[in-house]
């Protein structure tokens, strides 16, 4: 891939292929007089920052792109239980080791309680393996005129792929669900004090504490 | 009721009949020489001292006695709605003002996802009115071996009914359900910061911060 670096090398003829300006090898011809060799690095000038600005909008397109092309967004499916999805939430927290018949267990009773869980995916297009999840869960409380509350929970990408922006469009479109589809009046998450500015970015504000008591098992 | 106060002032004849040394009035007839006042005052102290004790483990046992007999601690009602549970949730946060139709639809709506909430209420034996309440929502996630996280929401005691420990019951008791019905391996709430040492005397611990989106409606 072309970096900036590599751009500010770009010969002329390049810049003129990228600019469009067609006479820069006219100048360069000329470059008789000053005033003529003012001429030509200031076009020079020009033809390098137009390049420079077109090229890093292909490249951030490019970016996009890619990210789009690369990974599927879209609900957890039965079959996701087999391509990846228990071992990324083990990069999360404890999982344990159970076999996969407890997971579809656990896959078809949320099934069966309509409206409450959506746990998105990202699937890399190539491998068909998950490789970011996020999961909400509405509540249907009485308060706010009988209404819902979305909590957003276990939100993961796996570390070969981060940095990608997973975790903010799977937070993306789990907050649009919530508001949209749900008509959720607010999502909620807890989160350690690292990861605030990630969600503040999302649009969440920091409002209070989360209280826990963990049970011996 | 009898205070601290006018025990202190109780006549030896009460304390006699409190602290069961039938004694005293012998010794205070008696009351002759140095050595017989000296057992006096020694037995009447301890009189006193035993009769203060017994008092105050009695009004403590009957405050207790008082507290579970003057409300009943179980699972919201449908009747409830009608009996002062929005008019208490509205001393929490906003209600709105739907009718009671749809309060009893959403009632009914939480009763179709089984295993899910948990609503507590402390109601008033003498009026019946709910006077506390507080949920737990259960979620059933997928990791820690399949394993539920309780949610704790919506606490709060009604401002006339405070100070008498129903807030610490209703919580104490999700606590318990959490763990010993729906075998939770964590229960989990959100507050602010002025109530952290409430929580903390029930067990449970700072973690986290709570992040919160708002949808305009």
């Amino acid at each position: 891939m072309t970096s900036v670096q590599s751009i500010k090398r770009t010969s002329i003829a390049a810049l003129e292929s990228l600019s469009g300006q067609s006479d820069l090898r006219t100048l360069r011809l000329q470059g008789g007089c000053a005033r003529t060799r003012l001429q030509l690095v200031l076009a020079l000038r020009h033809a390098k920052r137009h390049a420079l600005r077109t090229l890093l909008e292909r490249t951030t397109l490019k970016q996009r792109m890619d990210e789009t092309a690369s990974y599927e967004v879209r609900e957890l499916c039965e079959t996701d239980l087999e391509h990846g999805f228990p071992e990324l939430l083990a990069q999360l927290t404890q999982t344990g080791t159970l076999p996969l018949s407890f997971w579809r267990e656990r896959y078809r009773l949320r099934q069966q309680l309509p409206g409450t869980y959506v746990t998105l995916v990202a699937v890399e297009s190539a491998t068909k393996r998950v490789t970011a999840t996020a999961t909400l869960l509405i509540e249907y409380k009485f308060t706010r005129s009988c209404g819902q509350a979305g909590h957003i929970e276990d939100v993961v990408v796996d570390a070969a792929h981060r940095r990608r922006n997973l975790g903010s469009r799977l937070v993306r479109e789990l907050c649009a669900r919530a508001r949209d589809q749900f008509k959720c009046y607010k999502v909620t998450l807890d989160c350690v004090e690292e990861n605030e500015a990630f969600y503040a970015k999302l649009g969440l504000e920091r409002k209070g504490l989360q209280m826990v008591r963990y049970f011996p098992t």
